[in-house]
């Protein structure tokens, strides 16, 4: 290995997304939908934080939900392939000025907290704490998680986060430089005016996607997205949110850029959330060319023609004004 | 990242399984076979070979079907992160004494040909030929490598191939320490007899699986396996096997070990073959700790409790005879 | 029973929607639409037409495709329950004064055909001729109709055919009284205004649909229908749509009336055409009660949200100006 | 009409199979697993049974669950036309000397018990009580009987019972002739030895199986089965079958006969229980010719060659001691 690709994909360092921590003025609400609607499953609390996970995710949380006066992001999180990788990604967003030092969380070990260009907080981590069954949610087959809780949309695992960035070259920039991913596929419009970026760390298609806020605010979280295993189990989401008054913002459809089967929702404390279908779709390719959607392609819509709606573009958490 | 990790897994040098050559003693309906039943599309032909992928698969091929009096294994081959990385696995193996040298083919440039410690002939390449729609392939989207066929069992991409193995410990071995890989799991019989191992290269749980070979046999093929979206594609594969006339061995079902929903039938040439839904399945955990079951679990059989027939511990490609 | 009640619902003399002729100025492409993208089959040739079935109908036709000036509706038929039964509603429908007399087809025996207040035309029928499989589509299951193709979207059989009318009432009080229909869900604004209609004959929750023209046009088609076993089935038949250059007019989504999964296109002779799972719903009750749903229900749009589309209203075949 | 086809298939006087009372030595336990793990609803409670039915049941039952000594069936009842209808089949079951006289339960207005010729207990009515949607159930689709539970199976509705006799040709005669159902197909070994025989009342392709009973025993429960949507879901019923320790006695697989796909479990209580999916499939043909299986046939197993387990032949309930 060329030092200089040291920790790069597809040698990356960060093995994995691993929690997102989602800031909900209702957490009520938002607790009983992420559980009973949903189907993820409560590890712990702790202060204005619940701690949840789906049955397929192997670290303690996935999703801390938090207390807070307005919907956002809290933090993402990324798991590191080693202690070793820890080390070294620390050191280079210590070079960037971009740091803010280390935090620890009842799910995990040390973090290393920082900020994206556009302010969005993140961290990396390598210890962790592996879920442990109890009694009531051992698996029959023990190379599962936890058991399959037959109850909600039943969510698999977590999936991907979408932020929302004023600048997305920039963010882009830092994520390849300073984190090391693959950029996968991407919308530029005419004159590079970079729109959106799709990234991965590993063989899923993407991770984490950054696209343009419309509205020009700076680090506001677009989406959060669950897995389930079939188009199928989407579907049955949808009748699910019907039923329990869950307002639907588009879908179930399937997007034309990374061909996720989607439906898009709002929980109770405003922010925008998806459950999606990745299918058996896998990034093998160690030498993948990323993806290029212009202008004219993006006015297509998604991929059976359903348009984007126009909020897709201005809704973001926190909510901000229109000027 | 520690020198001693270098190229293993979690930064395994091995990117994906990349091919299998299936021998065939009836070349013109296993290739009527794979092409009009299972739904894979020819991408080229030289000599007694006919070169196939899947409609996901992005390589020039995955299937290299080759005319031989007897059916079984040619060669299966992997393809690496970087021509850094195959020149690290050449070294490794040449040290071992198991290389056999370079060679070349219509889908890739140079392999290096080495044998596993049971016999079965494997290749490491780097430099590829990525596939190229025709008008007639081309997709609608273009993040995909070309169009869905629309015909019979629709198989998406290669997912893994199953060897049997005289001695499935030094199989284990070799995979781990020659080629990185990571064993994900693995059945152990009382005192350490080991009866298979599944191993990865990536966030897939498995590429490739090892077993026993009842029959004391060596370097023989088990079944090779494409990968469908969903389970209930693996079942309409049922129904379309049915129509066919394609023998059925066992399933649809749900294995306990890796949870793979499967369906196994024989190729007209006599190897046997699985169609599977591996769903959203993915290892993400870099710190993964192999699942180890033993004797008394495997008596239990598949998931939902169907007996393992016996003819999947005795039967692989070619066929000998019992003692 | 009550001689009043006699071929009426649920004890209806019609058995079941038979078959559609549909008009169509591009017979080729029309043809290769729905044998090679949609999966159906052809049984016979006569004419300017060509007779085709899904794999599980038992009639020779579900389907006539006949070459013409215009796109439309040839005629559709219904198969009754018994000889007696043909010669029941025949009386009815001559005492009314709708009756054109009787014709023959390749499909079936005598018909009786007549027009409806709103001049679609229709037949009914009793003699039929029953799909012989050949030595190619014989099932390997034989209480199966014939094989399943494992071509395109493999639709499986005609489900239900919706008209326009320029006077929703008069239709539903024929397809009562004339036919002994049973209306399930329905349409009404404010003030009594039918706007819509879906009656059964059997225990399908609708075989037939009658829905306002809003251009006040007379006996227009608005789209037929087959349909497949599972919603995931649905969206593949998208992804095929997609690749073909099939135009998709909206969904896939589902229906909040009658609850239908649907995926809205247009064949090539610009006739309107679903792709639907009706799934395990059924019309057991035999007091069933029909649904109504007013103005503002409607303004809801379809289940999950999607807002129906302006062309919904207006577009049938033959197009016709707008005023 | 003739007068003689009267109340007969396909104007039967039976509208549909409605309930089935099923006795429990467990009653606790069963109410548990019909409730938590298949997704049943309750509707009442009365003495020792508790009433349940699916989300998509529009009666207020259709398992009646009573504690009792031993497992088995209490009675099974059919839901009739009309109220003529009802009075005519009364006529004819007094006239068998079958009848036993007028009874009344929570769900039903006056149904009539009679004995099947091997002793089964059967109901028949007409005035029925549709469920009420409560706040918690009421559906937000108003065309549907009350809301998705998103709670285990998640059962759609009753879907058939099958029952074992010691004459099968005595029960399809009674079957035929006193209540007008129709057969479907048929299980006819050499010599005209009856296996089996599946009969129905309506565009199901069955309401009722009665299959040899090879204990010789008489008025046994062989099973009772509830529809889902998709083969899917009945792969899911199994993985939470799975999880919650529910001994599966075979499947999922897909019958030969009638193609149901299935999964047989047994309830706490000892009964036989099946989750299935039956899919578009229906009987629109109103001369349908009776499909006849023979013993070479069923030799075969089923559909996708799995062996027909020899419990099913032997185990039923009440359970008896093999000879």
């Amino acid at each position: 290995m060329d030092a200089s690709e040291l920790g790069r994909w597809p040698y990356c360092d960060l093995a994995h997304l691993g929690h997102i921590e989602l800031l909900t003025p209702k957490p009520e609400e938002s607790l009983r939908f992420f559980t009973e609607v949903m189907g993820l499953s409560v590890s712990g609390q702790e202060g204005d934080s619940v701690y949840l996970r789906g049955w397929d995710d192997y670290e303690f949380h996935t999703l801390k939900l938090t207390a807070a006066p307005k919907p956002g992001l809290g933090h993402l999180a990324f798991r590191v392939r080693s202690l070793e990788a820890l080390r070294r990604r620390v050191r280079v967003l210590e070079a960037l000025g971009l740091g803010e030092g280390w935090t620890e969380d009842l799910g995990h070990g040390p973090a290393y907290r920082f900020r994206t260009p556009d302010g969005h907080r993140m961290e990396v981590y390598w210890e962790t704490r592996w879920y442990e069954p109890t009694e009531a949610t051992r698996p029959a087959l023990k190379n599962q998680a936890s058991r399959f809780p037959a109850r909600g949309a039943n969510l698999r695992r977590l999936d991907h986060v979408n932020l929302l960035a004023s600048d997305v070259k920039a963010m882009r920039l830092f994520l390849e430089e300073a984190l090391g991913m693959k950029v996968t596929e991407q919308i530029v419009f005419t004159g590079g005016d970079e729109q959106g970026v799709w990234v991965t760390c590993n063989n899923k298609t993407y991770d984490l996607a950054v696209t343009k806020d419309h509205l020009g605010a700076k680090g506001r979280l677009h989406h959060l997205t669950y897995a389930v295993d079939s188009r199928e189990e989407v579907l049955r989401a949808a009748d699910i949110c019907l039923e329990y008054g869950v307002p639907i913002e588009t879908g179930p459809h399937k997007h034309a850029i990374q061909q996720t089967f989607f439906l898009y929702v709002y929980e109770p404390g405003g922010n925008r959330f998806e459950i999606a279908c990745p299918g058996a779709r896998l990034l093998l390719a160690p030498d993948w060319r990323s993806i290029v959607w212009n202008e004219e392609e993006r006015k297509r819509g998604q991929a059976w023609g359903l348009q984007t709606i126009p909020t897709f573009h201005t809704y973001g958490t926190p909510p901000v004004e229109e000027a």
